[in-house]
């Protein structure tokens, strides 16, 4: 399937969750097997080529992609977890929100110290969380060049911001406002 | 790797999340590349021989195995979640929890009528969130008769639970109570 292809199997969904906002919804396109198996191949090659050894993976969406992503490549999968879920020992990151913050953690002592672990997410839209969970996983002592998105909305500037944390973005498709 | 090397990469933690509780945490086994891949493929082999032609997985850990199943099949992946995670109009199950209840949701669109779903989780206890998954996913039009865990706890009965609901169950490993 082509990027074009993959695009059309992501539905639209006008005025979610609050009113004006165009919600991308990937429901629709890992609901289609060889949709969503493209678009794992499609991380995963870029994964490959990022010199990656383990796979970061954002609570819950992005544990659909960067699971399947770490899986297929038998590399780690380190989940990046909202508060209080984790059983273990963790260590946590606060971050701004639009309204309010939000926290997220991760057990330390899976990653090894200069590990080279990139993140993957459905969705890069300001760039906030990936950023946090860059600087968490990095003081974890992994060393993190990469984040590989489905779904970049390039006016929303996360790939700008997440250039400025020093990780270099890749998306296989992007939508524009409208 | 053996089903019995898989289940030494499986992490207990004691008292967690309440005392007495030993809890079998998987983290250490998806931070295992080549056993998360084990695993994986493991789960996919009884999917394929099941002849399911989806999978569903509820959220959050079932997203990390049943989307890696989903996308090493190139099958549909079908989320189920907490209450208010989706952005479409929803069909929903409300289940009785220790303490309390909870609600999983799905799109109804997602299945046609007499699509064979297959549930891939991380973990059976009692078998509570699977019974309800595999009535929301039949409300839904589907046909449900296997699930696949990558831990059952005998103790807790699940399996018991779930072929009373017409579900047939394996497991790659068990945890007898200690």
């Amino acid at each position: 399937m082509t990027p074009q292809e993959l695009k059309s199997l992501v539905r639209t969904i006008p005025d979610f969750p609050v009113k004006g906002i165009q919600f991308r919804d990937i429901t629709t396109l890992i609901g289609n097997g060889p949709g969503f198996a493209a678009t794992v191949d499609w991380l995963a090659t870029r994964v490959k080529d990022s010199g990656a050894q383990a796979i970061a993976g954002m609570e819950a969406r992005g544990f659909i992609f960067g699971a399947a992503v770490a899986a297929q490549s038998a590399l780690p999968f380190l989940p990046v977890r909202k508060s209080g879920k984790l059983p273990c020992d963790t260590i946590g990151v606060d971050y701004a929100l639009e309204y309010g913050s939000d926290r997220l953690e991760m057990d330390p002592t899976s990653v090894t110290a200069g590990q080279r672990v990139a993140m993957v997410d459905d969705l890069l839209a300001t760039g906030g969380t990936a950023c946090a969970t860059a600087q968490l996983l990095r003081q974890a002592g992994a060393v993190v060049s990469h984040a590989f998105f489905v779904i970049d909305l390039p006016d929303l500037g996360g790939a700008v911001k997440l250039r400025e944390c020093d990780v270099e973005v890749a998306a296989l498709m992007e939508f524009d406002g409208d």
